[in-house]
């Protein structure tokens, strides 16, 4: 952690910021390996750009956050003290400060009152520096989440099929997410039919019918706090509709072309581009509604973005989502999804579940 | 959902502000009953002073927002545009805008660019008048949660017992918290032995030993989306240590007179002090290290604090915990916690399991 610090004091010191201050989150779980509440009680990591980080708990939750393994110097404060006066008699001198991008707002304020003289800005540039580009821990970590997810997806068949409820199978599938090796279930899509051209559909009663296409995007985090998130599209037995097998075929062609071209050295939006022309050369364009994916680590989504207009150069050790998809109105879609992350060698892709329709 | 507008619409206008600005959470959820994902494409709702509100969603989730059942108008953006620009065209003249205090800090600096002349504060003070006071459905939904963990603390016997670790038990318990009802669980804290000291503890790998306290403080959340929490002091067979035996006695009676004491007419400060001068007297007035309690509902934590300085007059419709403790760093610990509602008879306590402390 010592290094994540030092590398974040010497980012915000290049940024013109004095400190940062972060909240219960990702960030501060990167940062301290502190997976702490976001409660109503300030919990604050205060890495100024000299001198040493702290973390500011509440007194009660000073053993807790000695037994996650923090290796940082605790203040504390009691129950009827304001830390934010604290905090700003700790930091007389801040000119400016950045604030962790995921604070909530009357925190956002609480600064403003207790250092009026202070500019504030988003830590977010600081800190992503640091996350977008993952360690060797980090990727092992991914690697982990992905196969884990993959098992659950090799064990779909056990519960999707025709007279069941999206919800039902839903339900199997988070307990197998769990079984198969996650500390949390994150989010379980199981949109069938109609419901399978809304991309953020989740779970209804809809009773599945033979013959449906069924969106199956399935995430969680495993015990080391990395997320997986893979997106297969099944059917529910008996054969595809032909315009629906071909839309289907085409959005396989672009799914690995985009997994050919991902690499260092591309641009995000150049891998959103190659698939987005396969789909619209096949008349497709239109039904490609959504942008082709998102960085993942310690959150399901983060940087770096792959979408139009995001001129980023992909570098070794940036990990995110290759998906695209299609998606007709109240009648069907589909959506094929993998983890990918940059390597020295190109790419290593970290699902391998078949990604043609899978008919049960 | 209408009533809560229009009472949030009142409330804003007296406060002087032009409008609020709401995100995904608790504030969202109780305003259009959407249970919005907190990702980082903007949701909103944006409720004006005059005018109908309506929602902000980008258009990939319109089906999502419109499964979901909600009643209000929706604006939507594609994946390229920018949904801050989007909500300052239309709100041209709004000079004072609140915002939801869980707001992200990005947030709250991306409408300051897009609405530079305009002052920001946090909604809360709005929204905190409405939540505040639970209406009749709440308070059956905050019944139901509170039955709920009450049947998961009836059967924490099958699985609390000397020679098991606390995350073992901890697994059986969240597993219970669903089977007997819950969408979610919220968190499982079991502190056995020294770990019982620990208010904020979790679940660790300690093996569980003949004779220890062990602290079973359990929530979830229903599919209404109201929140339970309560907590029981077990024994892991034997006996109690005399000198803990005593202080359990002193503790049951502060919760008793709490809980006595507790109803419309009185602060919320006036409670924790009724149970803090018991403990006081008795000589453990420093081992009783945390508030009495919290505002529940929608969220585990929330408004009212029971904490000295809180001179809050209780209403009926508000709900808290009443949940004094004792806590010997490194030794044992021992907290009683229920649930309580201000009704126009008193007080009705929504958790009925034994408060005694419970010999396994």
């Amino acid at each position: 952690m010592t290094t994540r610090w030092s590398r974040a004091q010497s980012e915000a010191a290049r940024q013109g910021l004095d400190a940062l201050l972060i909240t219960p989150g990702a960030d501060l779980r990167y940062l301290t390996g502190y997976d702490a509440k976001p409660l109503e009680r300030l919990t604050c990591l205060v890495v100024p750009s000299e001198g040493d980080p702290f973390l500011v708990v509440p007194a009660l939750e000073r053993a807790a956050a000695e037994a996650s393994g923090v290796e940082i110097a605790l203040e504390t404060f009691g129950e009827t003290e304001d830390p934010f006066q604290l905090v700003a008699s700790l930091l007389p001198s801040a000119t400016s400060v950045g604030l962790d991008n995921h604070m909530w707002a009357e925190r956002v304020f609480a600064w403003h009152d207790v250092l009026p003289e202070t500019a504030f800005t988003t830590a977010g540039t600081v800190i992503r520096e640091l996350r977008l580009r993952k360690d060797a821990a980090e990727l092992e970590a991914l690697r982990e989440a992905g196969e884990t997810i993959d098992r659950v997806h090799a064990r779909v068949h056990e519960w999707l099929r025709p007279g069941r409820t999206e919800r039902e199978v839903g339900a199997d599938i988070a307990r197998a997410i769990v079984e198969e090796g996650h500390e949390t279930v994150d989010f379980v899509i199981v949109g069938s039919g109609p419901n399978s051209a809304s991309p953020h559909h989740e779970l209804s009663d809809r009773v599945i019918e033979e013959g449906d296409p069924v969106v199956v995007d399935l995430g969680g985090t495993t015990h080391a706090g990395y997320c997986s998130d893979s997106t297969r599209t099944y059917l529910a037995g008996g054969t595809p509709d032909p315009q629906y097998a071909e839309a289907y075929t085409v959005l396989l062609a672009a799914q690995t072309a985009q997994r050919a071209h991902a690499r260092p050295g591309v641009t995000a939006e150049s891998v959103d581009a190659v698939g987005r022309q396969i789909l619209a050369d096949a008349g497709y364009g239109d039904l490609f509604i959504h942008r082709t994916g998102h960085g993942i680590g310690m959150e399901t989504h983060e940087e770096p973005y792959i979408v139009e207009g995001n001129e980023l150069v992909l570098e070794e050790g940036m990990a995110f989502s290759i998906e695209p998809g299609f998606y007709v109105s109240g009648v069907h879609g589909a959506r094929i999804e993998d983890i990918a992350v940059c390597t020295a060698d190109g790419l290593a892709v970290l699902n391998d579940r078949p990604r043609e329709l899978v008919v049960l």
